[in-house]
């Protein structure tokens, strides 16, 4: 198996921060898409022509799972085949399976087979049943291992921002044990919303080497300078921005492929332009 | 739509509370089973098996999606034929989907439809992302909706038993929410481990009229007897017992329908002497 960091670090040297969310929603198609057939086929049509025209723009892939298994084992074949489509036509770029799985261990090990199965580089997971539970994904030594702890949804501070006995929020102390305890193989990187810049903020000066999948910048309405400049530090802690929507129905025209290379390129023209201004700063 | 309520109230007023969590291992399968084809084929027929000589005997049945999805697209082609199944041989049972899904808001709206899709009348869902992303699973009147309260897991404690600023658990603050807030459509139940008898007395007592499922009495050890002692009132609270691996693999060889009826029977029969015992005494 690929290890995800090194393919990760490897195109973040070359400034790459940005991740497609490929979350096919066939209502939402261009009609030249709905045209070319039955659903799984128009899915995989879709994403092939976004990956065709951005692959040399990403960091990262992230298919989320539930876009796919709204079409049952048609949706899950179909994702399949778009990872297969990927590492064939970037072999360099890593794919990080949004999952968002939890459950006891014997049951996670199923999860675990079909995730690797479908050659996912990174998975999501939910931290709510501990450690323990979660130590199939954990095991796997060469996937990254994503760990929801300030989701970018309105209201997600509902349990993540509960203010603990010990002082710390719940979204702090998950992010404590999953970068401490749950760590053990280096393999741990955490989700902060781009809604939540000072949760973020407050997670990239406590955990400056940490890999921060940030989604929420995009359709969800974070603000992306403030992702930035919260998430942003010189030490060597990975940003991963997720957009997804926003880029892949940048048109419903038959240029849609190009007007998401279009939308691409402009968020990862904001992002060097950003770098460029805050790390000419620090170096005066 | 079925409505999973009315289903489980008519035949726990049966005495029926066992849900047998279809499960399959293809590993643990008998010979007989193995020999049938290949692995979607063997868990067709396993399951197949297993209701035809459980049906009268069950509350639910509780398949989880991950015994499924480690198997592809063929997994979960299954795992609705499963569905269809049940319907068919046990129209008067619910089946419950183990999926544990928690996602921001339109992606659930995926997960939805496949639950649907596949006849599920009741699912299992993570609290960790709050109301707000769940509604799409909320706003399904007819379906059972299980949150994740407290787990049956070794280590489900390291965040669900973290004590909050205003006194309470984070598992007491989620079953509060939970059974208030979230329950505007008076569809909301919660999943409470055999493991955590303390915390299934506790929630018991404080929401008397709460459907539980309760997970663990089986191979992961939690006493059944603890379980009911927590678990049962008499004043319409609903119980939901679960077992999975120690029915479904009761005998390797040739019987192990047979045996796996066995096994529930037996079952049964402690939790009816257990009721005849408390509720004669409360009668007294």
């Amino acid at each position: 198996m690929r290890n995800f960091f090194k393919l990760f670090n490897a195109l973040e040297l070359k400034n790459k921060h940005l991740c497609i969310g490929l979350d096919p929603d066939p209502d939402k198609f261009p009609d030249v898409v709905k045209e070319c057939g039955n659903v799984p086929k128009a899915i995989l049509y879709f994403n092939k022509a976004i990956v065709d025209k951005t692959k040399d723009l990403v960091c990262a892939y992230k298919p989320n799972f539930a876009f796919y298994e709204k079409h049952g084992e048609y949706g899950i074949e179909v994702l399949g085949k778009t990872i297969v489509y990927i590492n064939q036509v970037a072999p360099n770029v890593p794919v990080i399976l949004d999952y968002k799985r939890g459950d006891i261990g014997n049951t996670n090990a199923g999860s675990v087979a079909l995730a690797k199965r479908l050659g996912a580089d990174a998975i999501t997971i939910a931290p709510y049943m501990g450690k323990v539970a979660n130590q199939p994904f954990l095991d796997e030594k060469d996937m990254g291992i994503f760990v929801l702890v300030r989701t970018s949804n309105e209201g997600s501070d509902e349990f993540q921002g509960l203010k603990l006995e010990n002082g710390n929020y719940l979204y702090q102390q998950v992010i404590k044990n999953v970068l401490t305890t749950w760590n053990e193989n280096e393999n741990c990187a955490v989700v902060i919303g781009a809604t939540a810049p000072i949760e973020l903020a407050d997670a990239r000066t406590t955990y400056p080497k940490a890999t921060i999948l940030i989604p929420g910048t995009g359709e969800q309405g974070g603000s992306l300078e403030k992702a930035l400049d919260a998430g942003f530090n010189s030490n060597g802690g990975g940003i991963i921005l997720n957009q997804s929507r926003s880029i892949l129905y940048a048109s419903k025209g038959i240029d849609f492929a190009d007007a998401a290379r279009a939308e691409a390129e402009k968020v990862n023209e904001k992002i060097l332009a950003f770098k460029e201004k805050k790390f000419s700063k620090t170096a005066v």
